[in-house]
């Protein structure tokens, strides 16, 4: 090597300034307003000097951009790409290109927030209402949700509401049946899911089940795990004349062709929408589908679309049934899901928009096609292939181990990947991408080099089992197939809603920093995005060096040694870090432990997943600055010593503040026999200053899609693997397919090995770029910029927490419930009014009913939150003029937020302020003023009129399809 | 092969239908309204039969977009990406991520048009301002424009400019001295432009350049082409007391550290803007830049963006010195250059927004650092390097051919690519993606395995050619340097310019087709996008494929059996095919023919490109309905039978029409000793229905950014790809340094072999994905679309031409020239009212002033067709208010568009019409209103008060840069 170290080498271009907001001149400003000397002085007034970290970050040094593109290049030719035919869930498919570049690979989209402020999310919400609708159409049952996280959590969720909707004669049964013919990952998530709350999963073979009174709910799969086409409608017949419920596991496709769900008698409809255009991407994200009948509604896990109206009286769409929302009924949940998979139902929805009925129709027939032609084929070649009714799923009979060997073995060498299954017997599953040159090759290697020429026999599918109905009637999927229609549909979309691209979203707790472009590249290389979660592991190399990459990296910074990454989503790490806790217990004999103490200001998340995990919640008080009340902690710690199981806590508090006694909390549990689970929500404000191994906790999950750059894809995807100490390290989950976790693995928390893998490498691709050095300063940047917000803000709202020296962590929380007092303004006036000025809200209401938290990360630029700061003293302006009586108490700017064109431009302009006032308070808004589609919705009128899908069009029932 | 062919697989997702508008349903409803009963029926009233071609198009059975995907992607692998320091003029260069996906691939910028309609236009024009600034400041003139084609064809426009700027006392000077160290391409182009006008080129030594007064110009390179860098002060100055002007081309990055042309006093600067992060794309697209003196500007070619103000007096941007633009000053034109490299400039633009000027400095620095260090090193192996100064290029005497092709091919085992010249000698370029790993390796590799590790010896650079003035110190350079900051500008930019994701843009003449996805996809797959133009052709084995199919098919298309893929832009065809005729008629001993006739309605580059083939323009009269007056053109073409050379003719005509005369037409310029060259402006309309070829004219160039899909950028890029007769085949254009074109090949027309390469591969794709079959029914819905809007709308509108059954070919002309009589209306007021509406406006003025000509492609559906319909009536009847007393001559809603955002909030409305009626006149506005960015521009101010870069910001002058 050249020794020459000139500086000017060193100037590359660093992503770390290109991540963090502000430059050096800015935060010199921003030290000078806070009130501090140095950043150092900040960081030390705000986190206890007890729990810092002594040692810098070693997670190496931070790359450039292209020096990560070319290193994950590299890795990405580690895996290899067979052509893969195992199905059991995951299928090839087309993303067609411009959903791909307008939608998967456009910050414009997935750079959205959860659509809860309903004015500026009129986009996503349309889109959702399509994917909803389509799952409607495609079930036939009358109420479907935005989607879970994946097929094997939504029939555990199915599972949980089934169990909790049981009518009173049979309140004692408990036990849940599901065929063996279901996804083997469907089976193993069951498995963890049924135990710690009493039910008894009895997998057995569904002909020859016998309907007692113990069984509540069944649950089969539609085409099953080998392929068969099963006529279930006398099995739910039978069962519903017992009171038992009845869940099908359907297959998306399948139900172009296939009688649906609802006609079949099924109570709800489950499964994966992967294969309407979402790329496979070695397990996920994709997006599940939830179908029910009307009388489950309110049970419904997850989130639901509604069309409601504006104050206008013109159409809105918004999430209906929000009261179990975010929000989530504690101790009573049945359900700890707090988010969907929302950028992967949309375009699920678009490829239903962009193909429409006659275009999906058009591939599933395709498909059986193939899988008819295949099957003659085979029949011709002296093959027994044994699904009598089939739609894409052969079961070959090899007729010996020896000859599966042999056949596994020509298939290998060709890049085939098929799936090989109970010593002899070989599943192929045709998809879309499939094509006849294909079918061909599969029949010439079955037949040693022989070609068979058979014709096809038959659709392989008695009458009784086709779909006679029709679906997707609705003139969106008709309106948009050519790509110029197609594209401004989705470019129309897009515009209505306020993303990261177009101003801050401030969200406590939700962390919506920089998802940097270099970071979102690699998921859609065809090496990361089209490998079957089941491949051999010797074909997913570059993966497996991504997930120990990624798993140490997470090591050094949770400062615990062993990590899943499993559970996908949040809440999925939350319930996985119980459960673990729990096993642990267990192996140590003391499985009875099973009380969770949880502070009063937790996220509803907390306690809903400790009920799932079989814990009894006891909750523990907050005091009055925020803080946890370490004597009560101690008091119910020593009450329930012989029964303690952890401790759920939030570090920085949900209050925004690093809490001195952190570790005598811990010590306290331990004391007592307990865990201490860290909810990993705050992360960002940790990383690399302290870490949840060093405060003393045992497990933490880490919201990837927070503190690791996952984009929030407007609610969704996430990931929330979970760090742990040594202890616990051996009963990390597994799954029943490829071998992961620890050697005493609990059952599955979610389908894939890996959760969603393919978004894996963003979060790893942010953590190499960074660097140690880089993390750090972000985290410190993180809180700099939250106790500027704070010294610029709390003249005009109160801030209300702050630790021992007055400073906030990583975010705050405004209290503007005394002008509810003097002017009947609300939390939720200034959230519609800030749309006015350009912004996202904060969010509302949490933790404290009535007030914002705000959270502006380390991505934000000075300029940025001087543009938030001014807006919020601006309204701030606009409140005092009501109290001082300048402005009206009924007819204000805050209370008739958000303002729309339409209304700007209304003839009849009777409020008694100005049309400048209403839209264009602040100079800057006249270069670029982003315009809410709705004024603001009504949720009651939503709330009394439940629609979930795209309104009926009687005039096209009558069109052919 | 199984040999079912079932319906079922025909039913394949069709590339057609994605790219056609309207739906089966559709054209059938449209064949109604436009009273035909079937499309045959229209085909063959509009296009004559005695020219319809009787065989179908045989470019083969289309590909589906999967299939295209998969078959360039086998094709991309046949290049080699060697490590490629050729330097020349191309270099490597990091594309930022976020400029690449949300720029170059984001169909929001590049399905934009030419800024013509400032108004929504205003990102691309900040955009290009910035662009401007940043040439201005870098070069030290006062005043660039926004781009042209390449460096090779800049040199040119900037001989043309010093030509036609000869000072009185220098009239009769008309040599032009070019340096022999200038680029081999730009030499060779500045043959081909010299000669035809009369200008003698001079190539030779600079350093014995005698300046005698027949030079009125010399033109150097900086660095030379081969590196070294020379104080060129005196030079100029000299050349300057005696009248002759000074061009420097120079290096864009190397501005950075030298001492700019403006301060060595040359008159012109010029240049590649492509290491400004803009990938090599084996020969472009890249935009050059052309700065100058005041003195010049008025005869500066291309597009000027300058400031101006809206009627609002708010600052705002357009096309300055629009009097040259489109409307080109006809047979005393200097120059056809219409079109300019809009979108790479905004590349280049947003890359020194990204960097700024430290970090531009930083990267230069770098650079010249690095070819520091490998100077040293082969210094301490032995070796000379013989450039005294240098930037970023090493030339290096290796001692002996023998030596050379032994160092060659160690090279080339190592996949790395050299410059090898002059028998014995090496260049070496340096460019932004080196790193020292790299610099190691090739001292390794001259070590003969042996590292070298000499310490860096000075700078390269003497004292008195460092640059010590500051540059980009306008705000907009510092502003954006976080991510987010960055996305947000170019997402603000974009949302203030109308694409066509938004709506149609029916631009008569312009062809405003849907940019396919798929289409676009290939163009940054590295292997197309990072070859160096000259590669030795054994590396770019894909890229002789692609040119090999395209050209065939363009073969097939056109009727013509040989093709020329390096014309970049339409008028460059123009001239190419000009010259092509020329040396034919030289080969025939009759180089004295020089008389080009034209038809009166012409677009205003046929006589530009005439002229600068050094042709005599003779207008043809046009009849009253709009075809030639044939007896006119057969009279003239006998008058100069003995001096004629061709006839420059469009086809359908540039009124839309189809003229039946058209085969009697070739005829007669036959008969007397002339060449047909037909314009390739309307071949959408030819397409599979008929052909030049099959007409009888002689070479036709073919706008690929129109009939073939390549977006428009914003104004750019484009290719004029020339096909031939046999007889002209020979004399295609070549290329100096890579072998091309035919075996007496008149010299370099553009700069690269094959032109704007990487873009061929959209066209191609296009081609490949419709088959001919789809070719041709594109052109048939083409045609339907466009007599289905005469329909709609000659009722409103009185339609100016049509054929002699009354049908229009793919576009026609609305006349709304009596409304200014009855209502004061101009064309323009409805051109700015149609802005209300969400519509770009249709081109204005061409051919007939005070008409609109819209031509709405095939890729338009009924429901667009129809919104645009129902916009041009509801705007019908807004002059039928003010026509019939109900609306004010002079304050009404056409006088007053567009109407922006805030003036509809304005408090105080003193219009005489609503708000209502200005904004959302039609009720489809309600559900997505696009609105444009400022009021009506002031161009007459703008014209006054000349501004071409970001305004100086006097308080950032003293900032440290």
């Amino acid at each position: 090597m050249t020794t020459n170290n000139s500086p000017l080498l060193n100037k590359q271009d660093n992503f770390v300034n290109r991540h963090i907001g502000p430059g050096e001149q800015e935060v010199n400003e921003m030290l000078k307003v806070t009130g501090v000397s140095s950043l150092d002085q900040l960081i030390n007034e705000t986190v206890p000097p007890s729990i810092q970290l002594t040692e810098n970050l070693n997670t190496g040094k931070g790359m450039t951009e292209q020096e990560l593109l070319v290193h994950f290049r590299s890795i990405a030719l580690k895996n290899k790409v067979f052509r893969s035919y195992i199905g059991l869930g995951y299928y090839g498919t087309h993303t067609p290109a411009i959903i791909l570049r307008n939608i998967m690979e456009n910050p414009g989209w997935y750079t959205q927030y959860t659509p809860y402020q309903a004015e500026i999310s009129q986009g996503r919400l349309e889109a959702l209402l399509n994917f909803q609708t389509m799952v409607v159409d495609l079930t036939k049952l009358p109420v479907s949700n935005a989607s879970l996280l994946d097929e094997g959590t939504a029939a555990a969720e199915a599972m949980h509401v089934l169990f909790a909707a049981r009518k009173p004669e049979k309140k004692n049964s408990n036990k849940f049946y599901v065929s063996n013919e279901c996804l083997p990952q469907t089976i193993d998530v069951l498995k963890t899911r049924t135990e710690p709350i009493g039910v008894e999963l009895v997998v057995g073979d569904i002909d020859s089940i016998e309907l007692t009174d113990e069984i509540f709910g069944i649950l089969v799969q539609y085409p099953t795990a080998d392929g068969e086409i099963v006529d279930y409608s006398k099995l739910f017949e039978k069962a519903h004349e017992k009171g038992i419920y009845c869940v099908m596991a359907a297959d998306f496709l399948g139900l172009a062709l296939l009688k649906p769900p609802g006609e079949l008698g099924a109570d709800i409809a489950v499964g994966s929408t992967q294969r309407f255009g979402v790329p496979m991407g070695y397990g996920g994200p994709h997006a599940a589908y939830f179908a029910c009948k009307d009388e489950f509604r309110r049970l419904m896990p997850g989130r639901v679309i509604g069309v409601s109206i504006d104050r206008n009286g013109n159409r809105a769409y918004r999430m209906a049934l929000q009261t179990r929302e975010q929000h989530i009924r504690r101790e009573k949940a049945t359900s700890n899901i707090c988010t969907a998979q929302v950028l992967l139902a949309i375009m699920a929805g678009m490829y239903g928009v962009y193909h429409g009925p006659d275009g999906i129709k058009a591939i599933a027939e395709r498909t059986q096609y193939l899988a008819s032609t295949l099957n003659s084929g085979l029949k011709q070649l002296g093959f027994d292939q044994l699904n009598k009714n089939f739609f894409d799923t052969l079961k070959i009979d090899t007729g010996s181990k020896e000859r599966l060997v042999e056949l596994k073995k020509k298939f290998e060498t060709e890049e085939i990947n098929l799936r090989y299954f109970g010593d002899k017997y070989i599943g192929i599953s045709i998809d879309e991408t499939v094509t006849e040159t294909d079918v061909d090759k599969l029949l010439k290697i079955f037949g040693g080099g022989q070609s068979s020429s058979a014709s096809v026999n038959g659709s392989g599918l008695t009458e009784n089992l086709k779909r006679k109905s029709k679906y997707m009637l609705h003139p969106v999927f008709s309106d948009y197939h050519s790509e110029t229609e197609m594209l401004r549909y989705m470019k129309k979309l897009e515009s209505k809603d306020l993303s990261l691209t177009a101003s801050m979203i401030p969200l406590g707790s939700c962390t919506m920093k920089l998802n940097a472009t270099t970071e979102m590249i690699p998921v859609t290389w065809p090496e990361f995005a089209s490998l079957h979660p089941f491949v051999p592991r010797e074909q997913a190399i570059g993966y497996t060096e991504i997930f120990k990459g990624l798993e140490d990296a997470l090591s050094k910074i949770s400062g615990f040694p062993a990590v899943s990454l499993q559970p996908n989503s949040g809440a999925q790490g939350e319930y996985a870090g119980l459960m673990v806790i729990r096993e642990y217990h267990k192996s140590k004999g003391e499985g009875h432990r099973n009380v969770v103490l949880i502070p009063a200001s937790a996220h509803g998340t907390n306690p809903a997943s400790a009920v799932m995990a079989g814990q009894k919640v006891v909750v523990v008080k907050t005091m009055e600055h925020g803080d946890i009340d370490v004597s009560d902690l101690e008091a119910k710690a020593v009450q329930y010593k012989d029964s303690l199981s952890a401790l759920m806590i939030t570090y920085p508090s949900t209050h925004g503040v690093f809490e001195e006694s952190i570790k005598d909390i811990c010590r306290i549990i331990h004391d007592n026999g307990g865990q201490v689970y860290m909810d990993g929500a705050n992360l960002n404000a940790q990383v690399g200053l302290t870490s949840p191994g060093s405060i003393g906790a045992d497990v933490c999950h880490i919201n990837l899609h927070k503190t690791f750059c996952i984009p929030h894809g407007g609610g969704g995807p996430g990931m929330g693997p979970i760090a742990v100490a040594k202890h616990l390290a051996p009963f990390l989950p597994g799954n029943p397919v490829i071998k992961t976790g620890g050697e005493k693995a609990i059952h599955a928390i979610s389908a894939a090995p890996w959760g969603s893998s393919s978004i894996l490498l963003i979060s790893y691709a942010y953590i190499l770029m960074m660097g140690g050095e880089g993390l750090t300063e972000a985290t410190r940047i993180a809180i700099l910029n939250a106790n500027y917000l704070k010294a610029r803000l709390e003249k005009f709202y109160p801030v209300l927490y702050s630790g021992t020296k007055n400073r906030v962590a990583h975010e705050l929380i405004f209290d503007p419930r005394e002008f509810k007092r003097t002017t009947g303004v609300e939390v939720i006036d200034i959230a519609k009014r800030l749309m006015d000025y350009g912004f996202h809200a904060p969010t509302v209401s949490f933790p404290v009913p009535g007030t914002l938290m705000v959270e502006p990360t380390e991505s934000e630029s000075k300029y940025e939150l001087d543009r938030f700061c001014d807006a919020m003293i601006s309204i701030h302006n606009e409140i005092k003029d009501i109290e001082e009586g300048r402005a009206d108490m009924a007819d204000n700017l805050l209370k008739n937020a958000p303002h729309t064109a339409l209304d700007i431009a209304s003839d009849s302009w009777t409020h008694k302020y100005s049309r400048m006032q209403a839209a264009f308070p602040v100079a800057g808004l006249r270069d670029s003023k982003f315009w809410p589609a709705v004024a603001r919705v009504d949720d009651a009128y939503g709330d009394r009129n439940f629609v979930c899908s795209c309104e009926p069009v009687e005039s096209y029932v009558e069109e052919k399809v």
